[in-house]
């Protein structure tokens, strides 16, 4: 998106409302005086058919009749009056516009051809365009509120943007309850052009912008929003909900939006690569939202519990210790001070306990110890409801110690009663305050999950050394041939091609020639039936292992080809495949590919056996692919330590099987016409990896 | 404990205040303040050695001067003066009383000293004793609240019992705040006397209480605690939160109440077992005390979602897959009533869209529908904040609709602006109300698996077919020996005697016996080197597999016994035992017993490999176990699916795994002197399961 049109767009100088209207209760009319209230101090021109003035605003009479190069075009219009307009006005040099009005492709067929038609229109153009069937967009710094929303939101450091209106609703009532404040607030509606992607930089370099919160229920142009996502998330966080999650979520989603949905796992690695929080939820989203925006990032995983009473600080122990946080070990010297500033019977150790009877002067106190531990790196503080809570005091004297200090204090007001009046005291102060100690925890975690990943470096990509010539005679061929896969020995050749190894393998046509490259192998060796057209061998109990000696060979041979030729008379049978058995030592992987419809080729990882089809221990990860995050992809499956060497296995060469994904990763950026790739099994071992069989498929 | 005193203490007719004051402000004010506003009918005695009045009534100057046989003796003096005062009307027959007082086991070594005598007396004079240290105890359907609280909750279905008094606020504060209300309220305090155990029957008696919910942090008696816990189940569900679940919580739960904590696996199956809902965190105890109390249980796990929005429709259909429920196929007759009250762009599928526009009496038509499905059986019902909602009307409409119905109705409520006025129709309604669709399908979950275990038949412990007495002389020997554990030969012979098989084992003293004892066995053989001192054989690399011919047992042998010298030269080998290879397609799974500290013995079962000590995939289960719980342990591990039979395997035979399991659980109860078992691998095929290798540890 044209950065010009986006810069209109948000801080406009002139701004219509078509369809303007003088009766309250319209949404012509609640646009006008939200953007009056919000003193905008623009050129703000309601258009309306009947003239007159609207709130105190002369009317134009038609779009014809505004100046031209008009910034922002706001439409709230029946649908079919708003193409018309949007093409005059496009002509006469609009350069942005919001469509409030609804029935487009939400309403069924011949709304989606207008949808497209006013795209077109806007690309054709240049200009940017926000809906279809949006609530409108508030921009906080430029006193811009070009909503119907009843919701006037306050001033703050949040960018939201969301796909949907009744969210933004729930979004608006939630921060006027929690005191909360946006810099802007943007309604997607149907993203007919603008969407998180072409938003993303703008608010990534928006000064007043402190955090990027959204709500999408679908993606458009997946690998771009990854790109964009994974740089302005190294500026600022970038948090988002992500509906359709699950397979009924996603059933629900396709209905509502009529996009596909792509998988889960490819959001998932979306997410992951490109430093997305993701919020599991609408609460954590909004309780995510408010502690990014609030507090500083913790510089490590240790967390200290102060709470003036015994259970709820076990509580808050044995919540920390199911994230991925640990329970701060407090240093000799903070104990001591602790020992101190606290009764005899207080704990002194992580959880703190600082007894029912703590004033403010004790929460001070013991605040300030923890957070001098070099080794804290945040504190959670809970308020249990004693008769003792001195609420007022506490709260204030927690809000200035805590803003004194480089790291996060998080605070839990139990109960309700005492806590209304100190929730207010520590919100005034831009402290986040929670009602139990677990999503506090969980808010910590994802602060420092974040922290982490601004601090790795920027990964480096570059495809492994490959033999690029041969790999697309052998795709091409087949192409050519309109075959839907590759042969088995083409297969094992682009693998060859990429620099991975494949064991060498010879096509036996009768039992004689098998026994003879047995001989020429030597030691166990396994045979399996071949078809160019088949695929899926295992599964058809078309392989047999480990045999050794003539006889053995011969009686495989003959047994495959006579087992295949029963249960699938329609495949002809070429002959056996002669291989060297593989390594004794050595451990089966999987690795995989395949085309997300939203974000490209997504690799898979996993141990063969049970692990991945079983246990679906597996991990992904969306091309491109660096070293590092193919480390990253080994190491985090649970059967990892598979891999490490255990029960006297010495460790398998991790640096080939990163090798066998860079390899893998390579391929699918190269070969788009490739739709489904599978390297299975992949035998590691402390020497190496080999590609035992691989299938790749094309898209049909 | 005896019900009478149960009953005095409940529902007294004579009370004394040991310690009220006419001062407001202090504790022993309070309680008689609390006492006079509840109703109080019958008989309260203020003693102060001043006397006068105090709240009205004449105060007694000492307990000497206090009628016999008083019901409520309620104690909010100094620490020291607790002990002779109970003393005194301990002779004088008295029969419940309640401590307020502090300073004791909480409090140090002297205070623990106190405590010890105090129960002591009380059980010896048969008395029901609260605390020390309690916030006292509520009675609402007896007028009785003998309590210092602030707090007077309203009467209500729900009985709570808790250990940490900062909770029994915070619980009065939330109950304040959402309108809800308790039967009986009960701060337990240090539990000297009274704790979970002693109180369950008596609640679950209750015809006041129809949910009963606790918070603890330790567990006195486990064994017993179960088997009540286990019949008060069946008849309304109990609640608990059980803080120190990790590890962290757990020391710091050691820490606060001083007593050992066991282990979270023992406690997880105590609860499972006994048919306790577990609450995760303490929000998840407040909602789930909420959704118990007020909604009928779902008959079945499908829930329907109906939504005012897309987005809001869509997270909780996310929400619902990531629980145990199903969204519900709404049947045809559902659909097309749906379509008949319902705008053309509405979604008639799960999750229902009823459009934003919807008013209260869509609302009302469409709930109808879906409730009217015989396939649905838990309604959630969205209300997102458009422009439209008819908030009043539609609460009271689903209010309506919803008290028709024997199946639970959701609402939650998004955002808050239209919400407040909504939540409170529908809380006065008795309708539970949620801000997020997340909770709200957690709690369904939880009830519906609360009647699943509601309905299953009450488990049968048949101890298996064994021979006691050839096992008690083995398990004897080895005690008056001194031994800590069992000798391989006697732990195999144990085994056998509870009918499990076992392999036939030789011990071969020198190479030339173990060739004779492999070619008698025939096969291959595996040699694993024996020494009556040794254990964790496979850890010392002391075990050969797979050894055909004579010159590989030969080999093996003196390979085993020098190696064995070599890394542990101090162990007297006495030679190698010799058995039979276990057949190619067995599974190798672990079955072992451990006895916890509060909960006695409990099994684990896992699959050998990897699984249960890397992936830690195994299940728990405390004694005894029936039949169909073993099963239960079973199915229940992720890797059960290999049993099952994968990849061209046969199906394990199952029954003789729960045998195995059985057999185990038996001699945990027919041998308490044994503390640890393990029974590994125990080898499981088709046709059945073999013990390879046992050991049994007793307490040292």
């Amino acid at each position: 998106m044209d950065s010009k049109a986006l810069q209109a767009f948000f801080s406009p100088k002139t701004v219509a409302v078509i369809g303007a209207s003088a009766s309250s209760g319209k949404v012509g009319n609640a646009v006008v005086a939200n953007m009056v209230a919000s003193g905008f101090k623009g050129r703000l021109y309601p258009v309306n058919p009947k003239g007159g003035t609207i709130l105190g605003l002369p009317a134009v009479r038609s779009v014809e009749e505004l100046p031209g190069g008009i910034d922002l075009a706001i439409f709230a219009v029946p649908r079919d009056i708003v193409l018309p307009a949007f093409e005059t006005l496009a002509e006469r040099g609009l350069k942005s516009a919001i469509v409030i009005s609804a029935g487009f492709r939400e309403a069924g067929r011949e709304g989606h051809v207008l949808e497209r038609k006013l795209a077109l229109l806007a690309h054709n153009h240049g200009i940017a365009l926000l809906g279809p069937n949006s609530l409108g967009m508030m921009n906080a710094s430029h006193g811009v509120n070009a909503s119907f929303s009843a919701s006037r939101p306050n001033a703050g450091a949040v960018a939201f943007c969301s796909q949907s209106g009744a969210l933004c609703q729930a979004i608006l009532d939630w921060a006027a309850d929690e005191g909360f404040g946006f810099s802007k607030f943007i309604s997607l509606g149907n993203k007919a052009v603008l969407n998180e992607t072409s938003l993303l930089p703008h608010l990534g370099s928006d000064q007043s912008s402190k955090v990027i919160v959204g709500y999408m229920e679908n993606i458009d142009g997946g690998e771009e929003f990854v790109r964009t996502a994974r740089e302005v998330s190294r500026k600022k966080p970038v948090i988002m909900l992500k509906a359709g999650s699950t397979n009924a979520g996603a059933k629900a989603a396709s209905s509502h939006t009529g996009a596909i949905a792509g998988s889960d796992d490819a959001c998932a690695a979306a997410f992951r690569q490109s430093g997305i929080v993701r919020a599991p939820d609408l609460e954590s989203l909004f309780l995510l939202a408010e502690a990014f925006a609030t507090l500083p990032l913790p510089r490590g995983p240790n967390v200290a519990v102060l709470s003036n009473a015994g259970g709820p600080g076990i509580l808050a122990a044995d919540a920390c210790e199911r994230t991925s946080l640990h329970m701060a070990r407090l240093s000799p010297e903070t104990v001591q001070r602790l020992q101190g500033c606290l009764p005899p019977y207080a704990s002194v150790y992580n959880p703190v306990d600082i007894i029912g009877d703590a004033g403010a002067e004790r929460y001070r106190k013991s605040l300030e110890a923890v957070l001098d531990d070099p080794l804290t790196h945040a504190v959670l503080l809970l308020i249990a409801p004693t008769a003792m809570v001195e609420i007022e005091a506490t709260a204030t004297a927690i809000a200035q110690v805590a803003h004194r200090s480089p790291k996060p204090v998080l605070t839990c007001l139990l109960g309700r009663a005492h806590g209304s009046v100190g929730r207010e005291i520590l919100r005034q102060a831009g402290l986040p305050c929670y009602a139990f100690p677990e999503p506090a925890l969980r808010s910590i975690e994802a602060m420092y999950a974040y922290s982490q990943w601004r601090q790795k470096p920027v990964p480096v990509y570059e495809p492994p050394r490959r033999e690029l010539a041969q790999a697309r005679t052998l795709v091409e061929l087949a192409e050519k041939q309109g075959r839907v896969e590759l042969a088995d020995f083409e297969a094992r050749a682009l693998v060859s091609a990429y620099g991975v190894r494949v064991p060498l393998t010879h096509l036996a046509r009768c039992g004689a020639e098998a026994i003879g490259f047995a001989r020429s192998i030597g030691g166990p060796v396994a045979l399996k039936a071949y078809s160019p057209q088949m695929s899926h061998r295992r599964d058809l109990g078309a392989v047999a292992l480990n045999l050794e000696g003539d006889d053995a060979v011969r009686l495989a041979f003959s047994r495959l080809t006579a087992h295949l030729g029963r249960i699938s008379p329609e495949t002809p049978i070429t002959g056996c495949l002669v291989q060297a058995m593989a390594p004794a030592d050595s451990v089966e992987a999987v690795v995989s590919m395949r085309r997300d419809e939203q974000f490209g080729p997504l690799l898979m990882f996993g141990l063969g056996g049970i692990h991945t089809e079983i246990l679906h221990d597996v991990s992904h990860h969306l091309t491109p692919l660096s070293r590092d995050e193919a480390f990253g992809m080994i190491r985090s499956i649970r059967s990892y330590l598979l891999l490490k060497g255990v029960g006297g296995h010495p460790a398998a060469n991790l640096r080939a099987l990163e090798d066998v994904l860079l390899a893998l990763a390579a391929m699918a950026q190269d070969f788009p016409q490739v739709f489904e790739a599978e390297l299975n099994p992949v035998l590691v071992n402390h020497e190496g990896a080999l590609v035992a069989e691989a299938r790749f498929t094309f898209r049909t």
